[in-house]
């Protein structure tokens, strides 16, 4: 790993829950120094943990010759939080009125020339920024966990976004050893999780409707689209379907299935019931592994992974 | 690898597109004879140039000691194709009075204890075996491209199936390398397939609304889901996205983001346009590689990537 700060190595992060940890994470492992803020009780250590738990990931993937997980504060105010930072990053719980209203802090506190980025995964970037006194230098980026593996990240910017700042985050953020994927168009979700959201939507369906468990979703996905998708998406999948003419006769051949009943169109209600069977689903499928212990099974994966889909990547 | 193939060792393989070619190269590996029937022109040429290409990767991935590449025969009838055969697995084209006439023709000439398997990827097997003579004995057993290496295969029973008959194809699948999913409910498209089409109806929306581009789409899911969907599926996925307290924090924290308007509930008209922009994004992101040259990557790719996924699975 190497990135590309100079003078400026100092980044701020705003709410520490999974995500937000994932940030820290990161950052420091490409060598920043990071201040971070949230008024929950006992955040520090929860924080702390989390990076214990993932430093081994980040050393099998290769840490910046500046890399130091002490290179963290907590700060008791978003004012000394992001005080000196290039990058302050917004990750606080999905609530437009909350997300808006730290902002709105964070965008007076903040050095003039640092860049505010929102981790939210829904709201569209010109909502965030109606009340900014600068919003120019805002912007959504959008990650996914683990934010210390995962190397994508969603820039998404609003109607009073300078495309000059966006141009700087998208430099920024590869530094940091990311894929930023520049969105031009505002949608509530922005691309993956819509994605993400209609293949959830229909297996909760499918769940509901007992067709399969949530297992046999997990291993209709993992033995089957899931080791297409880590190294070619689903377009690219479907050129490879339709023999040498690619696309254009994978179109022409399933095309007309698109207008088959196959998938169901509305969201189910999430009643208990549902709920129930989702969730034991799951905790069955972990049987006696914690979230933690799973976790640190995929970050191991997904660092020989990573290397691989670098190596075969169309 | 190995299997418990012991007298009867050959199967019979009807229809040779890309998914009949497939079977043929997996049975092979595992050391199968195998006798083909296709009534196109070149066909026979066409599936040796198609085992060619993917038998590296099988030596790569380990061969039965009996497998050869040789052991197969192209008959001109399907009467002559399926003699001997435990398996036939039809593979022709996705119409409902094709298969079930290829289908009658099977049943009237398999031998008595022959399995029979279509590949169908949609259409329900109560109605493919409505006029089967001997309907106890055939079921959905629906592989994924490419069939040699991705071990997902559905199974599926109509309401004449016979119970045993499904264990005894478990089995079978099972001693071929596979990962059989037993489907008790007959749905349209199977399980895997409704979830691949959500997320691919959701995709054509996005390219349709001019919100991302093919490239785009398929990097939003390379680089986010699809290396975590490598080796957990979409729930485990979420299991792990709710902190230590897993689905059940998940459900609570963003099941009410499931009836926010994130995806468009319907197929989008597949207009010239469209089609244009899928298949010319598809062709601008293969460049110079031919789908032959990208399949080869693909191939190697999944070697790899299939023993870490064994490694690391949950």
């Amino acid at each position: 790993m190497s990135n590309t700060i100079t003078s400026q190595n100092k980044a701020a992060v705003i709410g520490t829950g999974v995500i937000g940890n994932g940030w820290i994470t990161r950052l420091l492992a490409y060598g920043y120094e990071v201040t971070a803020f949230d008024p929950a009780e006992g955040a520090e250590a929860r924080t702390k943990e989390q990076i214990d738990l993932a430093w081994k990931s980040m050393e099998q993937a290769g840490l910046d010759s500046r890399a130091d997980k002490n290179k963290l504060t907590f700060a008791d105010s978003i004012e000394k939080a992001v005080e000196g930072a290039v990058l302050v990053q917004e990750n606080v719980p999905e609530r437009t009125d909350l997300k808006q209203k730290v902002l709105e802090e964070i965008d007076r506190c903040a050095p003039e020339k640092a860049m505010i980025g929102s981790s939210t995964s829904g709201i569209i970037p010109s909502v965030l920024q109606e009340n900014l006194a600068r919003p120019e230098r805002f912007f959504v980026s959008h990650p996914f966990n683990p934010v210390y593996l995962l190397p994508l990240v969603e820039l998404v910017g609003g109607e009073k976004t300078d495309r000059e700042v966006l141009k700087k985050a998208e430099k920024f953020f590869r530094s940091i050893g990311m894929k930023p994927l520049i969105i031009e168009k505002e949608v509530e979700g922005h691309v993956a999780d819509r994605l993400m959201e209609a293949l959830w939507r229909e297996a909760l369906h499918l769940v509901n409707d007992g067709v399969a468990t949530t297992r046999e979703i997990d291993d209709a996905i993992t033995y089957g689209a899931g080791l297409r998708w880590a190294q070619l998406g689903p377009f690219m999948t479907f050129h490879l379907a339709g023999g040498d003419a690619g696309m254009r006769h994978m179109l022409d051949q399933f095309g007309p299935a698109l207008k088959l009943p196959w998938t169901k169109l509305e969201a189910p209600d999430l009643t208990e019931d549902l709920k129930e069977k989702v969730i034991t689903g799951c905790e069955n499928q972990a049987g006696s592994l914690s979230v933690a212990e799973i976790a640190s099974k995929r970050n191991e994966f997904l660092v020989k992974l990573k290397d691989l889909v670098e190596e075969y990547r169309v």
